[in-house]
């Protein structure tokens, strides 16, 4: 770390300005869209590999070995802090963009993943609940380190990759694809209506993520989805690994005491007593692949949720690019880093990790209750003969299911026939006195009806909010107390910063107007002396008009990002004399935006950033 | 009901055009908004009280006296459709607006309290699960009778109401509010952002429902809340039955055999067994406590929500008759009565009753289990020093604790003071080194709080889900995913039906137009002429200006409102003429009905209902 660090000293003083500065205080950019993802993924798995393994680890932290149990949690606390940093030194050798952190980094990543493969090769079992379990979630990490052993000797060959996050084509191409996008989308709307099988397939291809050319995943969202993916196998591993080897050592442990036992409790299985041992095991086996299924069903979940998610993070984001706000926030809000903004932005890869953590423990649980009443109470049944109560329940209250099922039907075919009358195109109502009369006469039975209702929307809410409990990106409550949900408080939160500082047009035209700046200077003085409205001597009337064309551009740059205001030249000096002939312009611009935020969406002149950077562009 | 027949056979042959006919055949008019409402709500109260006794009740019928338990279901079955019938005539003798109904429906309602009364007081015990309970549960239908004893000896005397529905001043005075409304809306809107203690009182406002003098309930709506506010009593009244006897049974039973069972499952209490009779005594009275605190709980809530619920429909009623459809669908549709839609009408009462009875049952476990485990968990360990685990554990796992808090509110101050630079009335980040280089080393211990969260996210999403599962106009779903809520679906569907057929600006506009046709039979006559489009003689410039506007008003309300070409005098015969020369009507409608759909919410130009009939109106 100290020779990279004088190592960078000497770089900074080569540098010109128009590259972004790499220290050894800055891990990544995590706000630069068209950098190389991999390594940040990985280190970033790697450290979250090692939290996961903490959880039932016995030494913490690998320096001390048989850790009592007394100052295990302190050694759990430290170990949080401590790996990190210990991954730290890799992350900085791919971010510092020299040939000396690459070959360092390649240095670094072999030494970790030789120590490790010889650890797991020495000893791959270890005295934990399952002697494999430490292999196994080790996995993860040796995946992350080969990925890092053959980038880094990759990256030394090829050299730094000079084509840093401003001077990068990735934003002008997206403006081009924006520009290009508005024919194709105006030829589709045209076209006619979507057939069902062509709708179904549309619903199934939103749950596919396939990267698109021209939209590049933040750098924060990318490592959180690699980051959830980690977690959903570690957490599958842990589910697996603390219930399914006890639950062996229980089925082994079945003779024919159990009979006894069970008689105790007033329950006889059979009258002989091995038949009584092979039926609690039988049963025993039943409860473990029960568990097994709904482990795998909760990780497909898991795993489909996530592609999920990362469809709608990109629709998300695009959307909040184009300044469609109200579809996100479900209210109007300026876009604009704020202080918990900033906290959600720092932590939003760990809560996304955590939530899909626990989401994925409790949909293990639900669904193994789910299991357990499907072939207790129904599989069981109808293959032996056992436990028949649901059938037997069923079978006496048949009366009034038919009478449920006859008045809902009745209802619906008298609805149809009787009292819709369709007439030039438009329905309405006919006979409307039998209407009146069949209200009536139902009410009784439609609250019975209500009843299975009932039951069917707490079931349907259940399993909805249950499936959805590992997202982030939607909220589980209702959409006028979405704010409440504090994952998804986070996600906009999130998003807000994200897009405020990494839009690609305005990156695109920051691109621009700095290659102007280093390319053509006398143009550069140009812009700056039609910004600061100088007269020029000459007085022919073409450069009088561009230059009046170009003070009210700015103007209607100054009105639509009144940020940009600070940042100018003589804001200082003229701040005075400004407030003293139109009021202070700190207050006008403040009135501005709030203006701005209060604008409803659907007004075609509102300043959202997307038309106001296009028109900087043009 | 006989002599109720021929009265109404005879009456009709004098009735006037105008006045709808009323039947024995139509209980009442659930689309009229202007009626009295007492008599309806009480009847249908009285035959949901009927419902609410069957549940437990040991004779269905009145006339079979100790139903064997094998018929009992289909006696059950049969009494959801006698007691409708049974209540039929009182609802009838209220509908049909004549003295003579009006003397019948005094002596039922007479006759039918004084049968209950008498039963009532002649055995007040019954044999059921708690003694006083059939009388408990009689108290409602006690009281809609009173209601309906009063009621109609008072119209009686009054007479029949001639102000009926179209001819009602409420659909002008409505008309006018509107009108009215707006000049007071904007003058309000200038006035300053509302102060905090403003804005709490408004939220706790918006919980109490407090009629309007220019807004009236539909019939439907107003029954619904009725009927939720009894089935909430009976709910209650069931759920203390059904579970407290039992438990003072089981307080009663205890002796010192209970030590010797505790022993058995290697529990002690005490060493002294008059002391854990005590202790069981007290635990069991703790159980009772945290049982019927939870009811009153659930109550309470209920009530809120009924009176939230009917604050919303009429917002929702509001925003409809305005063309706010998206608000209430999220979604452009189309207002007009459809097959589901009907079904949903006719249903809408039993769901809401249903739905509230059984998330009141839901809400009652849910607290019963949160305030035992609060009160054994919590208040016992604080004043009798038992059952400290809870404590135990919080103690033990303090610095994990601290190192949380610690971590969140490192990161907020420091996001408050060293990353968010304020500069002319926006926010920008500053310091990016250092924010990436917290996110990477805060990573870990963000995912453990963000444990934290997932688990405050499933709390407070299953707290307001529960909550709020017995409100039918709220959506438990994701706004995407809202129409898979049953009974949100259904209420959206009735909210269509009550709208297209009761807009109270469309008739406030029949009311004007029939009043029109009867007071001048001449005008009525011209405005015929003019839709018909007849050259009159008389050739004077002023005539021919007044019926080519006429025209051109014809053609604007017929192409907003397609439905009303079906009704055109002459549109059976012009049918296949105007086929020939225009294309067919019919399609051409249909295809004006779906331009109508798909125009967004929100151009100026939208031919809502509102607007079209406010310029029929003018």
């Amino acid at each position: 770390m100290l020779i990279l660090a004088v190592l960078t000293r000497k770089n900074k003083f080569c540098q010109g300005f128009t590259r972004g500065s790499s220290s050894i205080f800055s891990p990544t950019n995590f706000l630069d869209q068209t950098q190389k993802k991999g390594l940040v993924m990985a280190v970033f798995g790697l450290v979250f590999s090692k939290l996961a393994m903490l959880v039932i680890a016995p030494d913490p932290l690998p320096f001390s070995k048989d850790t009592p149990a007394e100052i295990k949690e302190y050694m759990k606390i430290i170990a949080i802090f401590y790996y990190p940093v210990l991954y730290y030194p890799l992350l900085v050798c791919g971010t510092l963009q020299r040939k000396a952190g690459y070959a360092f980094g390649a240095l670094l990543s072999f030494s970790h993943f030789g120590v490790l493969v010889w650890q797991k090769f020495d000893c791959p079992k270890t005295p934990e609940i399952y002697k494999y379990y430490a292999l196994l979630a080790s996995l993860p990490q040796l995946a992350c380190l080969a990925y890092l052993c053959v980038q880094f000797p990759l990256l030394f060959i090829k050299g730094p990759n000079t084509d840093e996050d401003l001077d990068s084509s990735y934003y002008t191409d997206y403006v081009k694809s924006l520009l290009k996008k508005r024919l194709s989308t105006v030829s589709s709307s045209t076209t006619d209506k979507p057939t069902l099988a062509k709708r179904i397939l549309e619903v199934v291809k939103s749950y596919f993520y396939l990267p698109e050319k021209v939209f590049r995943f933040p750098l924060q969202l990318a490592v959180s989805a690699f980051v959830a993916f980690v977690a959903i196998y570690h957490t599958a591993l842990l589910l697996v690994v603390l219930v399914v080897p006890t639950l062996h050592i229980v089925r082994a442990g079945i003779d024919e005491n159990i009979a006894f036992l069970l008689l105790g409790f007033g329950i006889i299985l059979s009258d002989d007593r091995m038949e009584v041992v092979k039926i609690v095991t039988f049963y025993t086996w039943l409860l473990e692949v029960c568990y097994l299924c709904a482990m795998t069903l909760s990780c497909l979940v898991s795993l489909v949720m996530l592609m999920r998610s990362m469809v709608l993070h990109r629709s998300n984001l695009r959307g909040l690019y184009k300044g469609d706000i109200y579809n996100i926030y479900n209210s109007q809000k300026t876009i604009c880093p704020s202080k918990p903004g900033v906290v959600c932005w720092m932590g939003l890869t760990g809560y996304q990790a955590a939530i899909v953590c626990f989401g994925m423990a409790i949909q293990t649980i639900v669904f193994f209750i789910c299991f357990l009443f499907l072939v207790f109470l129904i599989i069981i049944p109808i293959f032996y003969g056992r436990n028949i109560i649901v059938f037997e329940i069923a079978g006496k209250a048949w009366p009034a299911w038919v009478t449920l099922i006859l008045a809902t039907v009745l209802q619906h075919v008298i609805a149809k026939f009787a009292f819709i009358k369709k007439e030039a195109g438009t329905r309405d109502l006919k006979n409307r006195e039998s209407l009146f009369l069949l209200t009536y006469l139902l009410f009784l039975i439609n609250t019975v009806v209500g009843l299975v209702v009932a039951i069917w929307r707490m079931v349907i809410t259940a399993l909805y909010n249950i499936i959805h409990l590992g997202r982030i990106d939607i909220s589980l409550l209702h959409r006028t107390s979405e704010s409440y949900d504090p994952a998804y408080r986070y996600y906009t939160h999130f998003l807000k910063v994200e897009v405020s500082q990494s839009h690609p047009v305005m990156k695109a035209f920051c691109g621009l107007l700095l290659d102007m700046m280093v390319e053509c200077g006398r143009a550069g003085q140009k812009i700056q002396d039609a910004e600061e409205g100088i007269q020029e001597n000459r007085p022919n009337k073409a450069t009088s008009r561009r230059m009046i064309r170009a003070r009210w551009q700015l103007l209607y740059t100054l009105v639509n990002n009144p940020s940009l205001l600070g940042s100018r030249k003589h804001f200082q000096t003229l701040h005075t004399s400004e407030s003293v002939l139109n009021g202070t312009p700190n207050r006008s611009s403040k009135k501005g935006s709030k203006k701005e935020a209060a604008k409803p969406a659907a007004e075609p002149d509102q300043s959202t950033e997307t038309p106001t950077n296009q028109d900087k562009t043009d």
